[in-house]
Order: C-alpha cells, then sequence, then structure tokens
C-alpha cells in the first residue's frame, strides 16, 4: 500500500486527511491467473491499483473475444463507463499474471472527490493520462495497419507485448497469430 | 461568457478567484464554416467551449479523411494528446458551422489547476466525461456494425446525425453514402 500512497503523494503532496482515509479505507486483493475481476453485465463498483501483476480487458459478441486492452504493475484499473456510470459493464477484466491489488470503492472515491479537494488534482491527472492512452487506440484502430500497430506497441508497451500470451495481442490487434508471427519474423530480418 | 461560467458553476461553484481569472483570461473567437480550428502536425494550444456552432474532428491518411468525431454547443473540445502533452497533432478540427467559442490556453488552464482547488473538480468531471465517449467509441468501433453505430448515434447524438453532412457522418462509420442511405431507409421502413 506504501507503493500507492507514495504514487498519489507524487502526483500531488496528499493532505493528511487523505492518507488517513486511504489507510483506512484501501483494501487489498490477491487474485490468482485466470480469474475474474470483472464480468460483462456486472456493474464495477470499485477502482483498483496494479501492485504486481498483469490483467486483460475484452469484450465478447457471439463467443468470441475481442481483448481491448492490457493492464499492468502501476496502472489504475476500472471499466471506464461502467464505474464512472455505476452502470452494467460491456466489457470483462481477467488476470494473466497473479495479480496484487488495491482498491476502493466508486462510494469512497466520491467521498475523497468531496472531502479532498487534492484529490480532484490526482483523479483529473490520471484521467487525463488513461483519456489519452484511450484516443491513441481509437486512432491506432483508424489509421494503422496492423504491422504499424505491433509496432507502436513495441516502442511504447514493450513490457505489455513481451508478457501477454500471442493469441490476446493478435485479437488485440485484429489479426491471427500467423500473421502476428509473420509480423514478428519479419521485424526480426530487419 | 456568461453561459460557460454557468456551466462551470453547475459542476462545482467557482471561488472568486477562479471567476475573476476566467473574466480576464477567457478569450472569445467567432470562426466561419469551413475554417480551421487546428490542423495536423500543429499543437494544440487552447481549449474551447462551444457557444453556438458545429465542428468536425478528422485525420487524413494518403489524402483520405477519417471523420473522428463531432462537436456542438455547450462541448469542450481540444485535440487530446496535443493538448494534454502539448505535442504536435494528428487531427485536424474544422468548423462546420459558424462557430462562437470561448477558450484558455494551455497555461492558463494549468494556472487554474495549481491556484484554485476546487477548479480540478470540475476538470475531472469534464475529464471523466469525454472519456467515456471515447471509450464508447471504441466499443462501437470494435464489436458494432455501420447500421448497429448509426442507430446508436441517432439514439445518444440526434442533434449531431441531423445536423452534420452524409458524407462525414458516412466516414464516421466507415461507410459509403450510399451504404449509409440504404441503413437510413431502412430505418424509416422499419
Amino acid at each position: 500500500m506504501k507503493e500507492l500512497l507514495a504514487f498519489l503523494d507524487s502526483i500531488y503532496p496528499l493532505s493528511q486527511q487523505a492518507r488517513e482515509y486511504l489507510n483506512q479505507n484501501l483494501k487489498e486483493i490477491e487474485i490468482p491467473k485466470k480469474k475474474f475481476l470483472l464480468k460483462q453485465g456486472r456493474i464495477c463498483h470499485s477502482i483498483y491499483f496494479v501492485e504486481t501483476g498483469l490483467l486483460r480487458c475484452f469484450y465478447t459478441k457471439n463467443d468470441k473475444e475481442v481483448n481491448s486492452w492490457f493492464m499492468k504493475e502501476h496502472d489504475v484499473i476500472f471499466s471506464v463507463e461502467s464505474f464512472l456510470s455505476q452502470s452494467p459493464s460491456y466489457e470483462n477484466i481477467q488476470v494473466l499474471e497473479d495479480s496484487l491489488l488495491h482498491y476502493i470503492t466508486y462510494d469512497e472515491l466520491q467521498y475523497l472527490y468531496n472531502h479532498c479537494p487534492e484529490f480532484n488534482f490526482i483523479g483529473r491527472v490520471l484521467t487525463e493520462k488513461y483519456y489519452k492512452l484511450s484516443e491513441q487506440r481509437l486512432y491506432s484502430l483508424r489509421m494503422q495497419k496492423a504491422n504499424e500497430r505491433y509496432n507502436f506497441m513495441m516502442n511504447h508497451f514493450p513490457n505489455i507485448i513481451l508478457r501477454v500470451p500471442s493469441k490476446y495481442i493478435a485479437s488485440y490487434l485484429g489479426i491471427t497469430e500467423e500473421t502476428l508471427s509473420r509480423i514478428r519474423a519479419s521485424n526480426a530480418n530487419n
């Protein structure tokens, strides 16, 4: 938990009140590989900080899975629309590597926003960070070919691309595992 | 400008200091149809509030335009990655209907965030709102067929779909104008 408090503190110094509230209300969960943190149709009630581990976010349609992103150490994770609107989620979050997470509930986060003004500075900065990533993915999806998207990930998120199983990376890129292998082989030869 | 201050006030009451700073620093611009607010490759230096008007955001590649979204009255607009990182933009913002905008620069916004704590509450809430829309577009792009995406827009953004020229709506949906006409005709017959 110390790591999370130091992380938040580095964005904007936490007040004594916020620090005490977090100490009292932050919960910890160890969640093994393959387990779900959230299933489609459920409401995402909490926001999580990944201390260690790796998770994926994916949609399903007609039994087909489409991977939408991957989250690792020091990421803040939640199902955006479900958490912010407290409405049923259209996505799933599943653990890819045994993970240690810290979390608070939606109501606890609102308490912080309403009672500790500086927590809005932190919330704003983190929301901006993930909003930028979301817009990058939109651009990438609309404007880049699979090999360009792969290279973008290799340059910006090498830790993800090297740790996430190929089938999920291929699904994120919207290509088959065979095409992904060809892109990798072609990069290795260049 | 009164409209904008009332809008911000409705999210979180503005302090006297923030109100005065905005009164002194908010600028107004009337910008006619077809003009560009931002061109690809330039840095987005300001954040705009649309009092009246309609604009589009689009990418270009090999002379092909891909429309990414549309913004109208009461929207807060900026090129997300360019503005937040103060880096060259990969998108264009063009006026579709004569528009009246209010804006402040990146540095002025940072001044507000650093000196008026409650402005972070407002910034956080607005960033969450547009982050949710960005995630909705990602889901829609990956999981919905063109007619589903059209119907989603009709249900949630009827004002946009009725005001934006068909060629831009078709480009947003990734279909031809002919296919868009067929979807519209099919909906009218149901």
